[in-house]
């Protein structure tokens, strides 16, 4: 595979990715705390779609679907909806075969605003080394799509990133200052990201929402294989053996 | 000083200013390769006032006007101008007693959206210490806004940045993620800036202009003590003992 002249780019909030040409890009999109941990885990899980919405109207419009409907703001559940964006609330018991409409407040967005991306998938450390398997063969240009906090840069999504240029650079990628940055943040945290992350000034704020449990869970690597990605307006799972034709 | 509750933020680049709150902070701006550097020379130098503006065609309108006219883009001279922002251009032979009209590509765009801010002063490694000093009597929320590379994040600013957390932070402030990844970024890199800034994307651009000299000089620490600040839209020098009146 020649990839020197593949670009693998940092973006580290939404607000920054008109700057990025991404239209024949796969645009990674990364929400560790918590919306891109709980779709993998869910796609994982035997979800059948999720439906990615930007906002609580959209979400409560498909009140009469049987859909599942889950809406999270500032960290918790809408008043009235199913569940939040816990991974705890995706178990194979409760989305097995469902199909669920999602809202929250910075992945749901990152996801709508990488539409124009050839391709996007859904990352977190749960499918981490499914997801760096992928896109190196996949031999195409990469943006990975921090989706921070209210359009700031956070440090666990710009951790993730630097989770997955770790395994990829070794495969010629030219990297951005952004990457570089990232790159290096993962280089110091990784040993203890749990510990790195008390450095965050989100660390109150997930300390008010009680969701240590979910954190934890959040940061543990490679306990899933499953690809979600977009297509027709819904997450689905990638069907690998369709994308690697010659393992099958 | 109870600097307790004051907030000391990153922004990574001027696209997500507006994320910001600075009507009541100190914003410094930042852009090392090489506008901010070449202003704190310039302005230790003598120059009595630097007009920063916009345009290309702006700055050729000041052409009667007895004033030198500035002009950078993508790293040159704008042809037809007197200068563009090499540092070596803002001698005290050159500009002693004169008034300047500058544009550049990141710079003087930064310094624009800034306005809003309580005051807006300029930041290089030339004028590090006197700019710490300062910013820790102020006892005031503070912004440092990193010029970038075309709304996208660079190295050396985000380096700046952090070698300003790390004077700072023993006074209490409350740092935001971006001032973390800064902070940490810096203390990686900071034996050897410029080996480090070998990692930049902007290498191979920066390299084809020929100025390592230039480079050299920009990661040069504390060889000016004099603070520009922008008032009445043009950049002057601090009256440092206005400002310290106890220590006069």
């Amino acid at each position: 595979m020649n990839t020197s002249k593949l670009k693998l780019e940092v973006c580290l909030t939404p607000a920054l990715l008109h700057l990025h040409d991404i239209a024949e890009s796969i645009v990674v999109v990364i929400d560790i705390f918590r919306a891109t941990t709980s779709i993998c885990f869910g796609i994982e899980n035997g979800v059948k779609a999720i439906i990615p919405v930007g906002t609580i109207f959209e979400c409560a419009s498909y009140r009469n679907s049987g859909f599942l409907l889950a809406a999270e703001r500032n960290g918790e559940i809408v008043e009235g909806f199913h569940f939040g964006n816990s991974p705890f609330a995706y178990t194979p018991q409760k989305v097995n075969g469902k199909t669920i409409v999602l809202t929250t407040t910075n992945g749901t967005r990152a996801i709508h605003e990488a539409k124009q991306a050839h391709t996007v998938a859904i990352g977190s450390f749960l499918n981490l080394d499914a997801l760096c398997d992928w896109l190196k063969a996949e031999n195409r240009n990469i943006c990975l799509l921090c989706s921070g906090w209210k359009g700031k840069t956070n440090l666990e999504d710009t951790l993730f990133a630097g989770a997955v240029i770790e395994q990829l650079k070794e495969a010629g990628y030219t990297l951005d200052d952004a990457g570089v940055l990232a790159s290096d943040l993962y280089s110091l945290a990784k040993d203890d990201l749990r510990k790195y992350l008390q450095k965050s000034s989100h660390t109150e704020r997930l300390q008010k929402l009680n969701i240590e449990e979910d954190i934890i869970f959040c940061l543990g690597a490679n306990t899933t294989s499953s690809i979600p990605i977009l297509k027709d307006g819904k997450l689905v799972k990638l069907d690998i053996e369709a994308t690697f034709p010659a393992n099958v």
